[in-house]
């Protein structure tokens, strides 16, 4: 068995990057695959100064399989969410075990799927795995990296799509992407509380996602949503199966590209892509 | 059209208890029922010293019907919940509006029926409307009003009942209405906090559902919803079909009575039920 060497950069304690030099050997279900593109996701921050590699949610090219892998070729396209296993940056299996891995449809540009492969995925097994349905009226509440998802997916799911924002400037966009109501939610603004507690705003036996990752609890007012029969249902990322039809429903009805626009402005708007420098 | 007229107890906001006389004209769909017994709910606790009539859980027999009602006749034993229209107990419309009405099977005594109406409805509802499946395992915190008919009805309904009870005395109890596990939670005992947050005690893709009445928000970790796919779902009382299945259902599968002790010892185990004097 020939080991791969690679260069893993993992952020440390301080502001500096470390660059390991790390060897693997392949087992007979494992892939070695070049990243070639990375989605910034908030979850990145959060793992910041952790000591691991960063950019969870990655699409590159199969280099190496394992004996027993059958389900991708070297050369093949994937993308992957490694959230299950946010160590290093370098691979996975082909079970579901460890990382997330899916062969990436022909028609889709990696640096329009890394995105996905977390956060597009998060958006579409909530939207998908409960019970939604078309003409339903979906509320979006902030257009960040998965807002601007939401609003797109939901919205050629058949749904009726409510986006309150902070901002006016992403009301354009917003119409484009499917939401057919943009509420900015002023300072004096009702709404502005409602993104922080969007109890009020659920009609009855309506369902709430928060999808954020916060640390800290949250003040829940139990009562509202007995009286309301409203739910509060957690949910993050999705199983292979969920993200294989995420990739197809894209390549159907959204590609060409969900919109973002890279980090090189300083300014990161919806997802930002990171390009590995000899891609 | 004659007016029927009778006395109303109100609670005070002293402890007086006033009796106001009370005449009202059934309109064509109006239902006039005097109640023989009403059982006694935790909402009843959360209205007192309102100057509303309390006992909204209640079941008695038909005195008077309006010229347009055709589903009950006089004389017919009724349960309703007045939870919608929380002001008086003396009557329901034949349609949902207002409160919601029930006609008892004959097998069903109003003894047994009244505490079916409101706190039954509302375990009931909870277990049929979401779901929940034959061989789910159900955790039941806490055996009061409520948890008692929720561990009989769960256990009736096909599901692997396991119960949380600060009280050892009721396991014995517990154990008959069919719980398979009873689990007591002493002081220094990590069930003590589990009746208070459940969420630890969760499956994955498990469903939470809060049923206390409580008026202060509660602090939820949502990131545990999130990272295990929770739901909190809020669940009050039940629709009128529902009531009528649930009705059904107790004669079918639980009548000889569900347990429930009168309030003369002084200490209500479960839910008292009070008899009207003249009844």
């Amino acid at each position: 068995m020939t080991g791969s060497t690679f260069t893993v950069f993992r952020d440390t304690e301080s502001t500096a990057i470390k660059a390991d030099q790390t060897t693997l050997f392949l087992d007979a279900h494992d892939v070695l695959v070049k990243i070639t593109h990375a989605g910034l996701c908030g979850t990145d921050q959060h793992f910041r100064h952790k000591g691991i590699a960063l950019g969870h949610e990655g699409a590159g090219v199969v280099e190496e399989i394992g004996q027993e892998v059958t389900i991708v070729e070297i050369g093949d396209r994937v993308g992957h969410d490694n959230y299950c296993d946010n160590q290093t940056c370098y691979g996975f299996g082909d079970t579901d075990v460890g990382t997330f891995a899916n062969k990436l449809p022909n028609q889709l540009e990696p640096e329009f799927a890394a995105p996905l492969m977390c956060g597009g995925a998060t958006v579409w097994s909530t939207l998908t795995t409960y019970p939604l349905k078309a003409g339903d009226r979906v509320g979006v509440l902030g257009i960040g990296g998965l807002g601007h998802m939401a609003i797109e997916f939901a919205s050629k799911l058949g749904c009726n799509v409510v986006v309150l924002s902070h901002s006016e400037s992403k009301k354009e966009e917003a119409l484009k992407f499917g939401a057919k109501e943009f509420h900015v939610t002023d300072d004096n603004d009702v709404l502005k509380t409602s993104i922080k507690n969007p109890i009020p705003l659920a009609a009855a036996t309506g369902s709430i996602y928060p999808l954020s990752v916060s640390f800290q609890p949250s003040s829940v007012p139990i009562q509202q949503l007995i009286n309301n029969g409203i739910r509060i249902q957690g949910s993050a990322v999705g199983s292979r199966p969920s993200i294989q039809r995420m990739l197809d429903f894209v390549v159907l009805h959204i590609y060409a590209p969900l919109a973002f626009e890279v980090l090189s402005n300083g300014k990161m708007r919806y997802r930002g892509v990171l390009l590995a420098k000899d891609s």
